[in-house]
């Protein structure tokens, strides 16, 4: 599996196996009516989800607090695909590779989720790199173990309904 | 040609032709030896050049006033890649995709460099596409057109000398 070099200092790592196979996490990414049902931690929600699964493409997930506030969506940018193995995107670009707009409160990664079979599963490895140790530690302040943790957890559970 | 949508209020565009073919203008842009000889307009010179010719890839320059003070160097990062037609990289990625650190001069465009077969020489298209209206305002005043056109100017002429 063609896994980046990591930097323990700026990038963040989740490796875990899930009872799923490949087949069926990939489409759980890649496909919006079946990403939408476990992308976020419940009872957050994800409300709105389009993909457009090439280079360059768009990647926009919107969502929804408990409360019911909808959050500032945000389109992020499709780098490297290979179908059941590989999915790059970045929050850094937007849509047709445009430099997304720096706010203050973003948080701008690059993610890699990596998937090989394991048995009749999944092994399943998250990576989200960061520019600088700062956006690193936010992101794992925010819970990125937890909540990547969860989510995944999620995501077996609902594709084993479909 | 696969060029991108164009936002006039975002995006800058250079169209011209340039008298040598399209062969010798993707060696200008990717063997580092040959692109330092024009990249800056002269009297401003580029003394350090990397190129990792892939997605993902770094694209370092550095560059030096006339006075021989060096800018600090940037990395971009190349996103897509068809030899002799189409060179596209984004200054908000660095190597291996990892977001550029926002600082706050920082001018963050991706650029589609396009070329063409035109008689003996190049159909040249130059592409920045930035975040907002603002950053595009500034990279005009900081003399996009004149500067890009001077550098293909060079390139044409030193690439008639190798």
């Amino acid at each position: 599996m063609t896994r980046p070099d990591i930097d323990p200092k700026l990038d963040l790592v989740l490796e875990r196996t899930v009872d799923v196979p490949p087949r069926l996490v990939w489409r759980a990414w890649t496909e919006p009516e079946h990403l939408m049902p476990w992308f976020c931690p419940r009872p957050w929600a994800t409300v709105e989800c389009r993909i457009d699964l090439r280079p360059g493409g768009e990647f926009y997930t919107q969502m929804r607090s408990p409360e019911g506030k909808d959050m500032e969506g945000g389109s992020g940018c499709y780098l490297e695909i290979e179908k059941e193995r590989k999915l790059v995107w970045t929050s850094a670009l937007g849509p047709g590779y445009r430099p997304a707009v720096a706010r203050v409160h973003d948080l701008f990664f690059t993610a890699w989720i990596l998937m090989e079979p394991q048995g009749q599963g999944t092994k399943y490895t998250a990576i989200a790199k960061h520019p600088d140790e700062a956006s690193a530690k936010r992101h794992e302040e925010m819970g990125f173990h937890e909540g990547w943790n969860t989510v995944v957890d999620q995501l077996a559970e609902y594709m084993k309904t479909i």
